[in-house]
């Protein structure tokens, strides 16, 4: 299945376009942090070739006019294909609801974190888990208990939910649990949070907040412990400066798009994970689960041999840190083709701001729910389907 | 079917004794707060011949020793009938499903309040909710959110569940949800959040802390709107000294048993409650959803007309101030009578401390589930039952 390079004898392999659909743009509002064309060259450097962006901007993507506004800034701005979420608010419930085929899906924050979005009462998020058309999905941000509380709407309301960056022990077997119960949940899992513990804040000090906190190497194991019942891995790509980041009071979050597959590669060497599994929770479990379309000519090639050391600052994002900094990773990405272009290829961003596809305009989701898109996702990843390298 | 007194031309009618599902007696541990005797001579004042006393005390009753000590202490004070609670520990959920055939119920704090007890982990939770026999009940202190997250556990482990103290629309609503999904839960709401708001705390200042909150008038307005999926009236009975409340950082919590029943009869009055409903939350359902004992020869006579002002200190229990002083009110506990003898007639009590009765040594609870313990309670409150009035 492996492709080896005569000269230098290393095992190249031919993947689908990884699909990211936890990520922040910063733009509207916060271009210092990261615009467009910075994250989705950042994108592409970590063989991402989809990304779902999260609508905690300034303005924040709650109506049709912001919605119109990120979508004319990413348009302009975006190097790879990409879709918008909405962002639920205390009484946007109908009105979100009507543009549901035009975004990604629709994300609630259920706990305090990096945004104004924060919904308090669960009477709101029953009226917006009412209103989204059950086909489309829904993502919450909610921790610990809110975890299961979030599931108890999602049941009352009769739909499917999705939950973002699982990080507790407490979490995952909550989810698995549901699962088994034969809810339908479905869940994505950090990188930060799979290779990285509380015990890394020693050296990574106040650059280490991020939401949810990095738990404890109990909570991690179980992520590890749990991979089977995990559908996607997500970044939740959340740069700020490193200025910002070294301040008293660090805003919450990390840059994560060029450094995600390298850390997954690496765990894949060493065994912790299959390589179907990697496709399974970066392509298609995202596609089955956000209704997104094939990506068509859309592929990247990976050296799974190359070690190298994760840099102080990597290259393309405008955070311009890594809490991974210094880590030894092997496996690399070396092309990344996109709708039949170089998109990129050994360090360099072929692509311009622009080239990027909104798939939710050019590949139109009916409101309705049709065969193609079933309502409750299969409690259990389907056996996995990676195949196809050269 | 009322009785009319010739001499005074007032109605007397004829009731069950009332059981109050929520009373924290405070012995042992804190008698300078109330003991059996108090307490138990509060509820009968209070037309309330069987109460279930919460397990967080001190020692709190986690345990064997704890259960023996807390029975021992309320068969020697307690006038009238009773069932101890066990308490939820974070590590006690297989050694306390071993007493439940012996304790009222099991209570679980899942939120922050007057106890050692709060459980964080909805693990935890999980492990309770599946050691605890299905047909005995489990009772939380669950607020907010934190109810959503407590039903979704339940339904995980397939049991019915008792939410303590609904206190805001938001619970009253999910509650409501709940049911007519079908879910076993059935709840209780106290007089202290259908009968004050936090517009109250103008006037009652600090001594107002109470867990839950007094809340909005249209959270209170919202219990009023629902009292058809509410099962049970309970006091929340938490005597704490008038010094202690008048302090800087009071206590929360507030004495209820003296005042309960008068507050309820002149809502009847006001026609915003029905006889009937009254029976049913305080007699019928705690019955059912408990799975209590029939008390022989026991009725209580109520005044239906008297009127009368909240003194500043009931008479019995030892709080000696209560949150609805200067209140008038229409209705009066005439008379008591318990297992055929009299134990309270026109303000003055007549057992003597030990003259109560623990319901499950008398009446022992199966391990497991009979005929007559349904493990899921219907989800509506059956037809109103009340009838017999002399
Ligand atoms: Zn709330
Ligand atoms: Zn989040
Ligand atoms: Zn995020
Ligand atoms: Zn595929
Ligand atoms: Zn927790
Ligand atoms: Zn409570
Ligand atoms: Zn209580
Ligand atoms: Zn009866």
């Amino acid at each position: 299945k492996t492709h080896v390079d005569c000269v230098t004898s290393r095992r190249i392999v031919k993947l689908p376009g990884l699909i990211d659909v936890h990520v922040h743009v910063r733009e509207p509002g916060a271009t210092h942090k990261e615009d467009w064309a910075s994250c989705t060259a950042a994108a592409l450097a970590g063989g991402v070739t989809l990304i779902c962006a999260m609508p905690n901007t300034q303005p924040p993507t709650v109506d049709l006019d912001a919605l119109t506004l990120t979508k004319e800034l990413a348009n302009r701005g975006s190097r790879c294909d990409f879709a918008v979420f909405l962002g639920a608010s205390t009484n946007n419930h109908a009105t979100v609801a009507e543009l549901a085929p035009r975004a990604a899906a629709l994300k609630m924050y259920l706990n305090q974190t990096f945004t104004t979005l924060r919904l308090h009462d669960t009477t709101v998020w029953l009226k917006h888990l009412e209103s989204w058309p059950a086909h489309l999905p829904v993502c919450v941000h909610a921790e610990g208990q809110t975890t299961a509380a979030a599931l108890m709407m999602a049941h009352l309301a009769g739909r499917p939910i999705h939950v973002c960056h699982v990080a507790l022990k407490e979490e995952v077997l909550l989810i698995r649990s549901a699962k088994e119960k034969g809810m339908a949940v479905t869940c994505e899992v950090c990188p930060h949070h799979l290779f990285l513990t509380s015990e890394d804040l020693d050296h990574l000090g106040l650059k280490g907040e991020v939401r949810p906190k990095l738990a404890s190497p109990a909570d991690q194991q179980a992520l590890w412990d749990n991979l089977d019942i995990i559908d996607c891995f997500a970044t939740d790509h959340a740069p700020h400066t490193i200025e910002e980041k070294k301040s008293m009071q660090p805003p919450p979050g990390f840059p994560g798009l060029e450094t995600m597959l390298p850390l997954l590669l690496t765990a894949v060497t060493q065994g912790k994970l299959s390589m179907e599994d990697l496709v399974n929770k970066l392509h298609h479990n995202p596609r089955r689960i956000f209704h997104l379309p094939r990506q068509p000519r859309t592929y990247i090639e990976v050296d799974l041999d190359a070690q190298w050391t994760i840099p102080e600052a990597p290259p393309f994002s405008k955070a311009q840190w890594t809490p991974f900094a210094g880590r030894k990773v092997t496996g690399r990405v070396q092309r990344v083709v996109l709708r039949g272009e170089v998109a990129y290829v050994d360090g360099q961003v072929l692509v311009p701001p622009g080239f990027g596809e909104d798939v939710r305009e050019t590949q139109p989701l009916s409101p309705l729910p049709t065969p193609g898109q079933v309502a409750a996702p299969p409690a259990f990843p389907t056996q996995p389907q990676y195949s196809a390298p050269t």
